[in-house]
């Protein structure tokens, strides 16, 4: 896909950039490890340093030294995480700011202008975050607002070349959902985002879902299952065909020091790799399996190194992108199944 | 100098690696910057993970992933410096983990044995350390022990190949400095350190006890300021003879936000910094400079990112390595008095 700042090639994973950096890691590491695209908070550079100090900057890619495309969220999901409940009106949503509890005010119009400010590549839409569970007619409630902000989000955008997502709500009803795809096609976006996933529901609720939307959406624009997931959600939905995930799971068991290899997750801390002198995936190529042993990395952990969470957040970051590019290699081999199949068999070896 | 990893040039900064490790930086990072030799802690490698441990894996090189020159110090240092004090016999010091409570003990023969298992290319003689202020009975009791000690660690050394250094102590009297140097000098040693300065003295008294000592050592072994320091202690300590250094200050300073620069030291969460487009240094090429503006790097801290803690060392062990270099060069176009001029001018500017 092209955007202002290069193209990506998709399947791919987007991490997360919460505070104008991925967390632990340089822009350098990020190329080293072929990362596309990456994701910025809205809120958290709303709040903190502030959008107008960043567009002084020249914007996000400027301010953070990475010039590959950056898509950034709306803002909403964090808004509606907020300990003190933010108020949600037909205008938007009033909330209090985490750092300093002042009185704060975000509706369509604000997101895309935050957004543009930031000057991302990719704008989403704000979007309602809807309870699970929730009855049908709140989540219809919810959808509806959903669909009338994401107009007003297409009509505030002005002429600065940034791409911009509808996101696809309706809860847990597929025939919702199926109508919300519609909506928002009706309207014209440039890629289209499923929301509202990730949020308590079953695994098999999820890829129902996944499957109710996806065959609604033009195969021509991008389709972005946000938030997701693990390295097996990653999987059934490229499955299902989607092309675009993000999700702060890899950088944040790296600092946690729960790692992913292709044979399953290891819990770096436990005493049995205090001597392993084995690299954490014996196929893994990333720098910190070319340099570092499990007793090294295990070592680091122990003493909350800073080094630690940087060669550990390298390590989970390489393995999810280095899936991405495995299953990218898979469809055009049309091997996608057989790729499937290896992928549960590795694990399934542990 | 040579040692059994490589050769390094006087004068020179040792930055400290802790826990196997340079807090925040990588050893390709180190290498970038030119650092040509860094110091282990024994005490804490001893800890944590053990120096067996590290010897299975064929030394601290290996484990850390480091192949240039490595000094360990004794261990005693740390030992003096725990809540609970340690008891001093002639056999050797007692002590408890600061980690788990255990008892320990850590004589002469135990730090040599220690450090070979470490397999640094450059050990230390355990020393005792000498209060400030002490009386000159005090001192010249803990002195003699000191050489005492100093013998039984020659003696204690195996046929690894490794070098090691005497520490001259003596407290704040000038004549039992050079006695103590001559006494050392007389077992003979590969380099030697003056040890027990940087303890709570003036500058004055520090710089008295190192032109006591320097003029006693014989100018083909590498003399070592352990410990030491600020930019200009390094400038006083070069213009008194001295060869080598180490010290945590570029490190813990850079994990603080203080910052050093040419023209003086910057807090960088101070807010006039808030859309400083410049970076910390205009006169600095190392990769935080490059790449970063002051403005990006206050952010970072006031969000406490790993990644401040990351650049900020980087930057930090730049400029020591540098102004080492610089002093260097100097000194080989025999024009170290203007460098000296050249550089309090410079901090002077700001």
């Amino acid at each position: 896909m092209h955007t202002q700042h290069g193209t990506f090639q998709t399947p791919v994973f987007m991490p997360v950039g919460t505070q104008a950096t991925v967390k632990a890691v340089t822009p350098e590491n990020l190329i080293e490890m072929n990362a596309q695209i990456i994701l910025g908070n809205t809120y958290h550079l709303y709040i903190r340093p502030g959008h107008e100090l960043i567009k002084q900057f020249g914007g996000l890619h400027e301010f953070m030294h990475w010039d590959r495309p950056i898509l950034t969220d709306s803002g909403g999901f964090q808004i509606f995480s907020l300990k003190e409940l933010a108020k949600i009106t037909e205008r938007g949503a009033t909330f209090r700011s985490h750092l300093d509890g002042s009185k704060l005010f975000l509706g369509p119009e604000e997101a895309v202008q935050i957004q543009e400010a930031l000057g991302s590549d990719i704008m989403m839409c704000l979007d309602t975050c809807i309870p699970y569970p929730a009855t049908r007619d709140e989540t219809i409630k919810a959808t509806d607002l959903t669909s009338r902000w994401a107009r007003r989000c297409r009509e505030a955008q002005t002429d600065t070349g940034q791409l911009l997502f509808g996101i696809v709500q309706g809860g847990m009803f597929p025939d919702l959902r199926q109508e919300h795809a519609l909506a928002l096609i009706d309207i014209g976006f440039d890629g289209y985002a499923i929301g509202g996933l990730s949020v308590g529901e079953d695994k098999s609720l999820m890829q129902e879902m996944t499957e109710a939307v996806i065959p609604h959406l033009p195969v021509e624009y991008p389709r972005y299952l946000m938030g997701v997931g693990t390295p097996e959600d990653l999987v059934e939905g490229v499955y299902r065909g989607v092309d675009m995930f993000d999700c702060v799971m890899p950088t944040r068991n790296a600092r946690n020091g729960t790692l992913f290899t292709s044979t399953g997750k290891i819990t770096i801390k436990n005493a049995r790799f205090r001597d392993d002198k084995a690299p954490l995936d014996a196929n893994c190529s990333c720098y910190t399996c070319r340099n570092y042993s499990r007793a090294y990395l295990r070592h680091l952990f122990q003493c909350r190194e800073i080094l630690s969470y940087h060669l550990n957040t390298i390590h989970n970051l390489h393995y999810y992108l280095n899936l991405m590019a495995e299953m990218r290699a898979a469809i055009e081999r049309d091997q996608f199944s057989a790729f499937r199949n290896d992928f549960y068999g590795r694990l399934a070896c542990e």
